[in-house]
């Protein structure tokens, strides 16, 4: 065939199909063998390395003469360090627990058939990402684990990265007598591809877009097959008047200030009108070189801080900048972050449980805190072990999504010649 | 507010609004209540018996002057009898266990922070569907159960009969300190209504086809809210060479005949070369008036065998027609449901338990079933105690959906103060 004269359709199709079959064989493989295939994956990453900086190096000249910022190009460079950062990590998902075959549960009926829902993975899946050639690996790697075929698609500016690192993967998978199409690359970044893989219903069972939010927009409009995603992560703290001074300042400074660039990094701060040592919340803030926009409240307590506009109370900067509001007790928070939470992470900080289990039942977030820095939202904190993505939506899987959310079920029937009357 | 000038979205806009906030009270709302609510509406709806009647008769006069067949009119009609079918299904669905608050599983982390999977209602439900008045009181009452707000759009054929039932089942849900906005019906059966409602990302948290493949191919095309959905039910039951031909023949009369217009008749049906009664099983078939189309091998038995074309094994019938295929071995089985299974569900009889634990693994669909009929594929028959549709769709739930297929979980942390490192 003529890649010329295909069509980005005829290109998905046959890498779907391929997938398709790949599946049959991953569906049915030993744990201990694709994790076999794993290692062998990180053993050619390492021994790749040469290999691997060499094509980076392509990209970050490409990258440079493109004009990309600085803090892009940090994200596309490797070195010996990240390359062995991601064997490792590859390494790590091969001793995570294989979710394939878990029997969730199961029952016999009158009538004696037997019924259980058994773990089987999605299928395929396709990863659409962005600067990071690290997510090839990773992507890969959890895909695998879980028994998919994956259909990978990077970011042009780490395109030769992408296709060293996919190689290594492929050489290790094939070493360990898996078939290579488990996982493929996209093979050439022309976004009339991205395209063809939203379209592509029944031949990609998931979407899993991980980048920027005009990427994960793009994805969640344009996409007929389903889509596993968060597009923001405006997370709010709420500082009840029962709160202890000294925890609540330690959380909101490391829930704002720790990453300001993390999705689980605190956006909002709401202070109850009876706790006490509110100013001192907005000072420190302040004194950590943090912007403090807030109502008038928050303004009276410190000359630094801005008026807070409408836009503030919905954006998430993933920045030094909070936002800042005082309220009138739990309910009026809770009233606050069901209008502009993005239902990624809230926390409350209090020393009163009845306050908190009220918190944790009425706030509707994926992922509701008592006590904690909302930077723990995390699969790694949470001990999945690695993460695919953080889940805003509320079908199939919610919250950090490793292995499991990789999966689904099917209802495996043993009879004896049931008939039904 | 004057319903003339309002356009669909502002309808279903005002009408998600409220449903949402119906949710915050719901999720909270204790399951005796809940259960409460629900006897109380079976209730209401026997005392509305001669209301409803009444309501149903001006569909049915409707419909039988608009020319609806007698199928359609059958559907659409109730009685005495079909309404207090209703009523117990609604109290049936009071009984099942309450899935929200559940612990799907926890943990404590190395730093101490206990975390919880705790099961919550999805939000809000809109359930589409077509002529079946009951399908308002049964949808109602399973998005109650699980805590959900639902949005009901009925069939226009069925309006006067929805309206009625609706009135009841919300008369039920008041007496018990329910929010009436908790089961809304939308106020019309103008089909931008429904596109309105396909279209309500973040108003609407899943949508709920119910009816024919027209409708739901349209609601799978045209939503941006996800869908819970199945499209075809081609089932295929594959009768190894060892299967019992006792056995076997109750087993694929059943599956097919028992009720042909059910999404797991079986549709098509595979047998071993070597089966020694393949005749057998086709000639009872033909006996019990069923068509039957079969390739070359199949014709061979008996003269009332038709050709089957290449569009037979991609058919779901939903009638006395059988297509009949003879193959060799279980991988070729496997191999020709790999490509027309709709993947609802398909079904082995063999007496060889390693052959059939292979076709229970290897074969791909929602439900697998060994030495038993596909018409036990039903959430009822599964112990599920009722069943909103069986998704063959791979995300979130597949096979018989009820009450667990209409939650997700959020994750609650609960701390003393960490902050991340």
């Amino acid at each position: 065939m003529n890649d010329l004269t295909q069509t980005p359709e005829m290109i998905i199709g046959a890498m779907g199909a391929r997938a398709r079959l790949a599946t049959t064989i991953l569906a049915a493989a030993p744990s201990a063998q694709k994790a076999e295939a794993l290692l062998a994956a990180a053993r050619a990453l390492r021994g790749a390395t040469a290999k691997i900086i060499l094509a980076n190096r392509l990209d970050m000249e490409r990258g440079t003469a493109n004009g990309l910022t600085a803090a892009m190009l940090d994200r596309l460079r490797l070195d010996e360090a990240r390359i062995a950062g991601i064997a490792d990590a590859v390494e790590q998902v091969a001793t995570l627990a294989d979710p394939v075959g878990q029997i969730i549960d199961e029952s016999v009926r009158p009538n004696s058939l037997k019924l259980q829902r058994v773990r089987v993975p999605l299928g395929v899946i396709g990863i659409i990402y962005e600067s990071r050639p690290n997510v090839t690996a990773d992507a890969a790697a959890l895909g695998l684990r879980s028994g998919n075929a994956v259909i990978l698609r990077g970011g042009s500016e780490a395109v030769e990265s992408n296709r060293a690192i996919h190689s290594a993967m492929v050489a290790g998978i094939v070493e360990a007598g898996l078939p290579a199409d488990a996982v493929q690359l996209v093979p050439s970044t022309d976004r009339a591809l991205v395209g063809a893989m939203l379209r592509a219903v029944g031949l990609i069972d998931i979407i899993v877009p991980r980048g920027g939010k005009s990427l994960v927009a793009r994805v969640q409009e344009e996409a007929r097959v389903p889509v596993l995603a968060h597009l923001d992560g405006i997370c709010h703290t709420y500082v009840d008047a029962k709160a202890d001074p000294q925890m609540a300042r330690q959380i909101v400074l490391n829930a704002k200030m720790r990453r300001t660039g993390i999705c689980g990094a605190m956006e909002t701060l709401l202070i109850d009108k009876d706790f006490p040592q509110a100013e001192l919340l907005v000072t420190s803030l302040l004194d950590a070189r943090c912007d403090v926009r807030g109502d008038d409240a928050v303004r009276a307590m410190d000359d630094r801080v801005e008026p807070a506009q409408a836009a503030d109370w919905d954006t998430e900067y993933l920045d030094s900048i909070v936002a800042a509001r005082i309220v009138d007790g739990v309910d009026e928070a809770l009233a606050h972050i069901a209008t502009h939470s993005s239902h990624h992470t809230d926390a409350i900080v209090t020393e009163d449980a009845a306050t908190a289990e009220h918190f944790l039942q009425a706030c509707d977030s994926a992922i509701v805190m008592w006590n904690a820095s909302s930077q723990f939202a995390d699969g790694g904190e949470f001990g999945l072990g690695a993460e695919i993505g953080i889940s805003t939506g509320r079908m199939h899987a919610r919250g950090p999504v490793a292995l499991e959310g990789l999966t689904t079920y099917k209802w495996v029937v043993r009879g004896t010649g049931q008939v039904r009357p």
